[in-house]
């Protein structure tokens, strides 16, 4: 099983993910994304969904048209793991060439 | 412009869309499916974004994993329209052969 990140090593990793916040009441990571469209934000789950299914861990996320909340934790273990910080990683990779606010 | 339907239309539309609720706090209607696993939620989720996208009405939607909550309001009306009961109906008729619970 993966293990929860130490407080500084979750530091550490946000530093590198400019774009991700802690949530407030939760151990967890969290992006907002504004798309386009409908299309352009659908399109984007659309690519991480398949990202999360090969690596079997996936995001709780919510969309409203072209507004996506992504949200990462790793129930598993209780808090942010590196698996939540890969993940970050892709969806970074994933939105950049959307450019997305 | 569509028209915001009645209280009495909502709930005449709501007594034949039996896995629907109304939100307590906003006019919106609101069901919560939960699939086999996280491929078939979003497998329903592609399907349903294909109608919401044709017809240029779209659901808000939080999807953790098998869950998928759908709300559906029309904000331009402020409430709930035809629009919503069509699509409400739409997502029943998709999430029909998967077997949500």
């Amino acid at each position: 099983m993966v293990e929860r990140l130490s407080e500084a090593a979750r530091r550490a990793a946000l530093d590198a993910l400019p774009d991700w916040s802690e949530l407030p009441d939760r151990e967890a990571i969290t992006r907002t994304l504004k798309f386009k469209d409908f299309g352009q934000a659908f399109g984007f789950m659309a690519q991480v969904a398949l990202v999360a299914e090969k690596h079997d861990h996936h995001p709780e996320w919510r969309n409203v048209y072209n507004t996506v909340e992504v949200t990462l934790t790793t129930h598993d273990a209780g808090g942010v793991t590196a698996r939540d910080v890969d993940l970050a990683r892709a969806i970074d990779a994933i939105a950049a060439p959307l450019s997305p606010r």
